[in-house]
């Protein structure tokens, strides 16, 4: 007797998390049912194996999404967050487990208890970020406290970058994700951490100007920014006398002081649709942000705005995404700025058939034991095989992939809408994923976090 | 038989507004009746004047309300903006006339209609920014326009200052309305004007950067930086074809270089609230918004952050706020970035009760006559008397008044939802200001515009 998983919504972040389940199929006996509303998009290769079956569903049609929902032993859903909803309380309705790698809704939150009675699993966050970040960390503070360490500091950076063999521009970055997302990172409201117990807020449009640094073995520098709240898993990882919670997104140095171009112009706005987009050239949009000058080139305008010296690299950097091309125009009408700003960086960051991604987490844990104050730094690098099989759809798919497997085999067992942060959760998961090349290298380095010498400011 | 004159708060706006109908109500035959919720704080000289009658009234009693509008001749709210609406329909329902100083709500405007069937007169906008500028502008405008003139650019910049006199602060500027509005000032979305034919856009924390400047004979120079929407009554005023539409407020000049510290390091944030803000020392307020530092002051982060040179003015003026000061205490819990702000002003800004606020308004018209391009350039100060009878309250107030008694006199009869801007509005009350000493200087200038030469840009 065959076991039912079904996969809701296939998309691109799905290549790997599929492969996971018909490569499994025969030895755990799976039957792999895809729900899609465009199923043309899957891939011969998984549509025609002998254990995938896949299914044309509207998600928003109640009948057929039931009838799947209903006909399966686990759910995936891979769908937009706002779609799960509904999968979920199908879910809840059928007796299902559901896993996504989403962040955990209110409305999915409030499902725990009707969960909990049933006996029955929603496991949210299993992804890369969040998901891999939770389980790689959790498993070290756990470990650190069993130890009878005391955490004291816990900083944890992400990035979706491009591999060094692919890393062909001057701002060493492509999209490998959604880029309305990285056009619009950082923006509705002031980042918040702490340091050394001190809160800290920054504003929008200063958070590309306080950048952290950070260097992996074989791979170089890098940097990171901060999220807009480092505070969020303070409760859920245990953390609350903890004096630094810092969580950040990652980029090549050199990106954000670079992208603070952009934030300074007002080109990441999203609030109001520019007069007469349509046909405008790169430049006259450039020339929006900046002084009327009857006699001045957009550029010396833009230099002499952003105190940008002529020697200075950020200027190519410039250059180089054609901001100052009067031929290029802009097909999209009422735009936002940071519509058009994406178009424009998309002609150039979209990587090319060949060119592979690339993932880095680097993790900061800083504790007290035995008197003495110890760091392990933990970080992870993971190089995608080209534009399908990427590093992000890896790190997103097989997490999830693996997670379903192991409720459906009844080797993660508590009950209740949940993130993955227990042991029951990250060590089986964690071990799969190193098999697939996803670890973790540790270092054991000086603990100096923000404050050394405990000086008083 | 006394006509009834009906206002509806009595805040402290209301000082000249007051008088000037008490003042006339004798030859004027009226009886004027003030609703408030708290009449205890309208002073004596108007309560016990023989044509006054206070009547202690909670707007949202819906009876009390009724009673008063139906037994009233015209209606004045000087309520916050927000509850026009109630006090709008009573009118439509009991026929009154009404008058305020506000914007027009969109509720209000769909009132239009069944004013004009019922000959109903609803003035808004008719105070000193909104009101003076319009009539002041339209005044002008229409006479360029009947000598044949074609309008290509207007500008147009109040201020709300304080009067030499009383100017003992480096800022240059004392709180002489809501301090709230002032803390808030550009917030909301990006700025948007026209330069000769270019759209513009600025966003919030480039605002304060991008100003201009004024000379006004016998006060010396201003600056100005842009409203959000310059663009506003572009139709009202019939300015579709201006090349260049600006419109925005004054400050003496080094006001808004100065607020940028403010709004770059994120103090004017009214978003979230500031963690522990209850009990915190001015000092570790300032601290939040600037990176962590075990050994570094406050001071010297400040200055490196935010570039400031050790013989900038700007630093004094800091210091003058007692932003670094350890031991003055913050008393408001959950209190945000802005509240907090506006606090530490309050402290320092504050009139005195001598002191003397200035309102300053600025027009410029440019226009082509005779295939001459000209400019005409107008301005007016007015100087306050002390904290109660302010600038601001007769600047506001007395445009009010007059046009309230201009539509009872019926003088103003065009009926519909209005703002100020027809002649017969603002030609009998800029004449009847004249009287009170608010009166404009033209001044025929070299047209300059922005492009004097038509360079191409």
């Amino acid at each position: 007797m065959l076991r039912k998983i079904l996969v809701l919504g296939a998309g691109k972040s799905t290549s790997y998390l599929l492969d996971y389940f018909l490569e499994k199929s025969d030895t755990e006996k799976l039957l792999l049912t895809i729900g899609d509303i465009d199923p043309k998009t899957i891939p011969t290769s998984i549509k025609d194996h002998h254990n995938c079956r896949v299914v044309p569903m509207d998600i928003l049609n109640d009948e057929a999404r039931r009838k799947e929902i209903k006909n399966s032993d686990i759910v995936v859903s891979m769908l937009p967050a706002r779609f799960h909803i509904k999968v979920a309380e199908d879910c809840v309705a059928f007796k299902k487990h559901l896993v996504t790698a989403s962040y955990i809704s209110d409305e999915i939150e409030a499902l725990d208890k009707a969960l909990k009675k049933k006996g029955l699993i929603f496991m949210n966050e299993i992804g890369l970020d969040p998901g891999i970040d939770h389980m790689s960390a959790m498993q070290i503070i756990d470990r650190i406290r069993n130890q009878g360490g005391k955490m004291v500091l816990f900083e944890s950076f992400t990035g979706g970058l491009v591999a060094p063999e692919s890393d062909t521009n001057l701002w060493n970055y492509k999209f490998t994700w959604n880029p309305r997302n990285v056009v619009l990172a950082g923006q509705g409201g002031a980042a918040k951490f702490i340091q050394e117990g001190t809160y800290k807020y920054i504003p929008y449009h200063k958070l590309f100007r306080r950048t952290e640094f950070f260097e992996i073995e074989g791979y170089g520098k890098f940097e990171g920014y901060a999220n807009r709240d480092s505070l969020k898993y303070r409760e859920a990882y245990g953390l609350q006398e903890a004096l630094t919670l810092y969580r950040g997104t990652m980029r090549r140095v050199g990106f954000s002081k670079a992208w603070n171009m952009f934030v300074q112009l007002g080109m990441t706005d999203d609030s109001y649709a520019v007069e007469n987009s349509k046909g405008m050239s790169y430049r006259e949009f450039t020339n929006l942000f900046l002084p009327y000058s009857p006699t001045d080139s957009v550029e010396l305008k833009l230099r002499h705005y952003l105190k940008i010296d002529q020697d200075d690299s950020k200027w190519e950097m410039l250059s180089e995404l054609h901001l100052f091309d009067a031929k290029k125009t802009i097909p999209l009408n009422h735009a936002t700025p940071a519509q058009i700003l994406q178009l424009i960086l998309e002609d150039s960051w979209t990587l090319d058939e060949d060119d592979k991604d690339m993932i880095v987490m680097y993790h900061k844990f800083g504790y007290e034991l035995h008197g003495k104050k110890l760091q392990i730094d933990a970080n992870m690098v993971v190089i995608g095989e080209n534009r399908t099989h990427t590093a992000m759809a890896k790190t997103v798919g097989l997490p999830v992939a693996i997670a379903t497997l192991l409720i459906l085999n009844e080797k993660i067992k508590t009950p209740g809408v949940q993130i993955p942060i227990s042991k029951e959760v990250y060590d089986p998961i964690l071990a799969e994923l190193r098999n697939y090349g996803i670890t973790f290298k540790e270092y054991e380095v000086p603990y100096l976090g923000y404050n050394p010498h405990s000086v008083g400011n």
